[in-house]
């Protein structure tokens, strides 16, 4: 057994200890389900009351006391009739009975409490030492709205104490960098009800926003990209087509009513724009690889519950690109991708994992096409040097796939880029080029994103930097704080020293004392703080104080810009 | 009885015209209107068939034999039952019919035809001279999508036949502009039924958009506003609070079912986003005036008949702000928007005619306040040297209005940049600042946008300039062209030398004559065409020719930059 089997062994057990505790605690508890998720657990339950802070900590105590009771975890095989009245209480237990088909089913059982389960579990309760209670949420009842909210208990559960220990430090952590807490603090953005899911951009939001943006765009002129747009709303044929229909229609908006007739969908993905355009026109083989990028606005459907910051929304940019490639480009384009996201994630400042998936059982195409294909992106990857998983068998019916995992500075993972082969549009939308010799061949499509959604990837950024952005990406470069109004027109004159760079600078003007207003730059994570008084006038010099040193230091306009292009 | 209201007249009695001539050669023709238009008139008929180019010229010839038979338009007033029994054949004429309280109505009367009609008209076909029929187009009845589609013949008609010629003419002109056959040639976007009046931006389509909105966003900076990004679907009820929900249902699109609860509206303006936005924060007197700028998307719902290129679309993007002032800014203001107006269509080469229009006789708000509003209007236009016309009493209900009609190298006027001083959406959601004396107080909206429609603005920018954009807006800049494949290497050492610049340059690689790529390269409106071969490799030198002269020069690729400096 592994680690991460062994792991949501301990896990799920301390999911049932924990619906031990609920019950001993609140005797009509109805049980949902209770799974084992990365870093903890969870369980759901149906509670006469809304529970606070003082219930959790009652719950977590009475779950010690059980661990010292050293409780078995029985396992009993009964016929499912048997179960269905050993469960007559628990409706959603009866529900979850009701779609099984096996004769005889399996519960578990913790003193006097019973669960439908499959298991595997610990022995016993005495083996659960190190655990602890985090938070509760409302969650619908298998995660569908038109049924039951549901009171959801999230905890974590180490084999250590010291592996808990840093867990609960680095969650602890997180919350101090968490960026809907710095997004508010920075003014960056907000959530209304009046758009739940979607992001409205302060000012300043909008400058890193278009700050990523454009750095992103400036690495795809390099790459030979060129850029489109289409449209966000496209005809439900066109998703029935593409298979949105069939695999993505739960979270897809619909639109009706164009001259009564035609329904639209609101795109989930930006795939059917670009290949409607692909196809607008002939393409040769000398035309190919053409690289469409575009930074398309995605609409998809979530559940209130689900939402959660930046990092899941309703509405998002994505950094989407579609290249067209006859089979035999397969390799170089590959090679170029890989630079390309290298230097990406190399300037943004985060290292990163690379996954290969390969080929399912139920793959569409041709063998043959598919042992090529993988055997370039695995050349391609050797090329580049990347030290690579592979994940058999895991790529999409479609094609196979690479992704990578960006490590941030709280050792947290996040899967943000992917490259993703696709035999299948092709097939799908019926998409040509001609060949040297005037036929029609199939090109291969390869999609991919590399920031992934922009605004998710903005929030992995704050907390990556706990909001002191980069020089490049920081909404105030340089806040210039005259010490009292006699130096404000100095202060200008020095705003105005830094014009043809095209700086993004601020002068506090408000009647504070320096040092509030230095602790207040501080706070907004301003990169310099340059302060201005009689003595700066005197000596036509400026006093610097940089958010790496903290250090003064004194300098002419002329030579801080030369030390800004050194240091940024 | 002013121009307009002749002509008016004569091209109503010419729209009466018409209907008799296609009663002759189509005798069950149902009747629908037949107004007036701009520069002409049109009429709806329902039809056994789809009318055919050569049915035109036959209505055109039977036209002109009735006003040589000079028949009078004769006015009947009969009692409303009567009418309809003279109208028993005519569903849409008793359908207007039907609506009507009136006791007694007027028919006209012209040789054997009857309309119902108000009037008034010339005396008799024989004055109408100078006329001419241009199209057919497909029109819902009234409008309305769930009615029949009848067929819409359009003409033109003028008092003389100079006036006729000159017309004509113009649209001769207009249609070698047409943005829809440029777009195509210059491969700058495409239209695809699967979205209906929404644009497919092209890589050169994209690159004039961004440039464009570049443009503006730079301008944007140096007058003071702050760029946001809101969400393009809002809660239904913020579209009850702002009164589009009233007013612009029908031109909205809507989506249902968030939690299975909330449903939106996909926003056909952006002032609700905006407010949102001001109300997340409190502001401060000294804040003011806020200055919110969005390029927000746009979503409004038009029957297919209508859209129209780039000048009628589904979906677009507006250069849209939204200022907060306190009533004693809007002089100051207004006079600083009336400056970057000037600025924007200055650069982009474009006059303009100015428009104040005034408080109507169901305003909302205090009389003072319009009476300062307006006062501070026309101080600001004094103030700019700006001739302006007055439209008394055409202010909307919640505020004056200033339009500007921007004039095209066709002398055709295109309503473009709009300010619209604004005093009810601040009630409406019950906006504040907090003045001096730390009381809540009600700011006024300034709602602006100066190019309008950023599609449709481009479309009028390509008709304007027939396709040849200016240098910083051209998709491509500079087109170099090696006299053979041994200059290849040549032609991208000479491209290498512009990358400092950031400059659109392609190299045409085709295996083709240089007097083909010239022709072609010229097609494409580049700006520049730079050609290279066995004599520019020995001088080091490129041999340019400038659309806009024509001729061949001989540079070195430091001093045609230079050149480049100096020129655009």
């Amino acid at each position: 057994m592994n680690n991460k089997e062994e792991l949501d062994i301990l896990r799920h057990s301390c999911a049932h200890l924990l619906a031990v505790a609920v019950k001993k605690l609140f005797s009509n508890a109805k049980l949902g389900i209770g799974p084992a998720i990365k870093n903890g657990f969870y369980y759901d339950f149906g509670l006469p009351r809304t529970l606070t802070n003082q219930d959790l900590s009652s719950i977590e105590k009475t779950m010690k006391d059980l661990v010292k009771q050293d409780l078995s975890f029985e396992k009993i095989s009964i016929p499912i009739e048997k179960a269905k009245n050993q469960l007559k209480d628990q409706p959603y237990k009866l529900e979850l009975l009701k779609e099984l088909s096996d004769s005889t089913i399996t519960l578990y059982k913790t003193g006097d409490f019973i669960d439908l389960c499959r298991g595997p579990h610990l022995k016993s309760t005495g083996e659960i030492k190190h655990f602890k209670l985090l938070s509760t949420a409302g969650a619908y009842w298998r995660g569908d709205s038109s049924k039951p909210m549901l009171q959801r208990i999230y905890g974590t559960c180490w084999k250590t104490e010291k592996d808990l220990k840093k867990y609960l430090a680095q969650i602890e952590e997180a919350k101090k960098q968490d960026h809907r807490r710095i997004g508010q603090l920075l003014n960056l953005y907000s959530f209304h009800h009046e758009a739940p899911g979607m992001v409205f951009w302060h000012p300043k939001g909008k400058i890193i926003y278009d700050r990523l943006i454009n750095f992103a765009r400036n690495k795809l002129k390099i790459f030979g990209y060129k850029e489109i747009a289409t449209p966000n709303i496209l005809n439900i044929n066109v998703w029935k087509t593409s298979g949105h229909w069939n695999h993505y229609k739960d979270a897809m908006y619909f639109v009706s009513g164009f001259n009564e007739k035609i329904n639209f969908g609101l795109r989930p993905m930006g795939c059917p724009g670009a290949i409607i355009l692909y196809k607008s026109s002939t393409h040769s083989y000398k035309d190919l690889p053409i690289r469409y990028a575009e930074f398309d606005n995605i609409t998809r459907k979530e559940l209130s519950g689900t939402l959660q910051g930046l990092f899941r929304l309703q509405q998002f940019v994505q950094d989407d690109a579609h290249i067209f490639v006859k089979e035999d480009q397969i390799l170089t384009e590959i090679d170029s991708l890989l630079k390309l996201i290298n230097e990406i994630y190399r300037v943004l400042g985060f290292h990163y994992k690379v996954y290969l998936s390969t080929r399912p059982t139920d793959y569409m195409g041709k063998l043959a096409s598919w042992n090529k294909a993988e055997a370039s992106l695995k050349d391609a990857l050797a090329k580049n040097k990347l030290d690579y998983e592979i994940k058999e068998a895991e790529g999409a019916f479609y094609g196979p796939k690479i992704d990578f995992d960006i490590l941030d500075a709280l050792s947290r993972s996040w899967q943000c880029a992917t490259i993703q082969l696709d035999f299948q549009m092709p097939e799908k939308f019926n998409i040509e080029y001609i060949d040297k010799n005037g036929k029609a061949k199939r090109p291969v499509i390869i999609h991919r994103v590399i920031l992934g959604s922009i605004e998710r990837f903005m929030g992995i950024l704050i907390e990556h930097y706990a909001g002191a952005l980069p020089f490049w990406l920081a909404p105030v470069q340089l806040m210039i704080l005259p010490i009292s109004e006699k130096h404000l027109n100095y202060a200008k004159e020095i705003a105005a020293g830094f014009e043809d760079r095209d700086m993004r600078i601020e002068i506090d003007e408000r009647n504070e004392t320096v040092s509030k207003k230095i602790r207040d730059a501080e706070l907004q994570k301003v990169p310099y703080i340059v302060v201005v008084g009689d003595k700066e006038i005197k000596d036509k010099s400026i006093t610097v104080r940089a958010r790496s040193s903290k250090k003064l230091k004194t300098f002419s306009v002329k030579s801080f810009i030369k030390r800004l292009d050194r240091d940024n």
